[in-house]
């Protein structure tokens, strides 16, 4: 794959975080992978003047800094994003979504989900904001975004402790995809939120 | 000041901030009680409801981290930020602004503005976000709304190093104060973005 310049390979990305070998281990890179490779979209759809998107940085809280020389910051822990990983804006509208990846191959279990993010995209639906999961079957290749309104009622009502492979085929939009940008996502964007463009 | 539950006065969130003593210092200090309060106007918006604005966690550059016992980070440096310190969403409308304090009594200092988050800003006008700048005289008590369109276009064109509270009053609009919310930012975001509401 060649890349234009200025465009970070999303496996070079993720294979610059460290990664602990655990039992989720495969699971927890292929989830990097998925990040990797949505911020590399998003890097291309800035480049090309289409949306402005960008990830949340990591909440860090930092208990102790070293000024002896420069600002060392030699205490500090990560902490749990409140809200979702992505935001901008997309044809003047607020848009905001999670990236997720699972190895289910039949379903997307809702403890992917926190019930803070939930609460946040709820308050993006009242505001008219865009929102949104998009959701990659790692072993399917296959990647849907789910409008946040479905996941939202399902998180609520939790008929199941996940949310179906066909359910998410009935009412989410498959995502095309390429090398640029890896994850044609703002196709499906424009598909399920401005019909008319 | 009698704060309601859940939101935390300003002055205690500044306080709880080390800030290292240097020749500026109080202007340092000035800036975060500024931004300190812009933070609980967004708490106190998110609280009613009328918005959800929030601040974007500073980067930082994780470099070493200590897996013996959970994850505590033990190197890391503080980045700079390359876009704003705000955004969210209000009426549907995606919403980008940075909040700065002066200890000018005549003008904004444009060294206030890094280059990159001019760059930023345009580009939020570009897809039709609504961009602007929350300019705090503390010696004089007074905070004006400017929109970005004009402090890029000044920026670009540097005219002068400042731009002059005389031309701030006559493009940005003045921002009411009082305790809840500190500052009333939104009625001067509706005044020039929303006329017809």
């Amino acid at each position: 794959m060649k890349y234009p310049k200025g465009v970070i390979p999303p496996k070079e990305i993720a294979l610059k975080k460290k990664v602990r070998i655990t039992k989720k281990g495969t699971e927890a890179n292929r989830g990097m992978v998925f990040e990797a490779d949505i911020n590399s979209s998003n890097d291309y759809y800035l480049k090309i003047d289409r949306a402005l998107i960008s990830k949340r940085p990591t909440p860090i809280n930092v208990v102790k800094v070293d000024y002896s020389n420069g600002a060392k910051i030699t205490q500090a822990y990560f902490e749990k994003q409140s809200t979702t990983d992505y935001n901008g804006v997309y044809r003047g509208k607020y848009l905001d979504f999670e990236a997720k990846s699972t190895q289910s191959t039949t379903s997307f279990p809702l403890h992917n989900i926190a019930p803070q993010q939930v609460e946040h995209l709820e308050r993006v639906i009242r505001h008219n904001g865009i929102a949104f999961f998009l959701i990659n079957f790692a072993l399917l290749n296959l990647t849907y975004l789910l409008p946040a309104q479905y996941i939202c009622v399902f998180y609520r009502e939790k008929p199941r402790k996940s949310i179906p492979l066909s359910a998410i085929k009935e009412h989410g939009i498959l995502i095309k995809e390429g090398i640029l940008p890896r994850y044609e996502y703002l196709d499906a964007v424009d598909q399920y939120y401005f019909p008319s463009k």
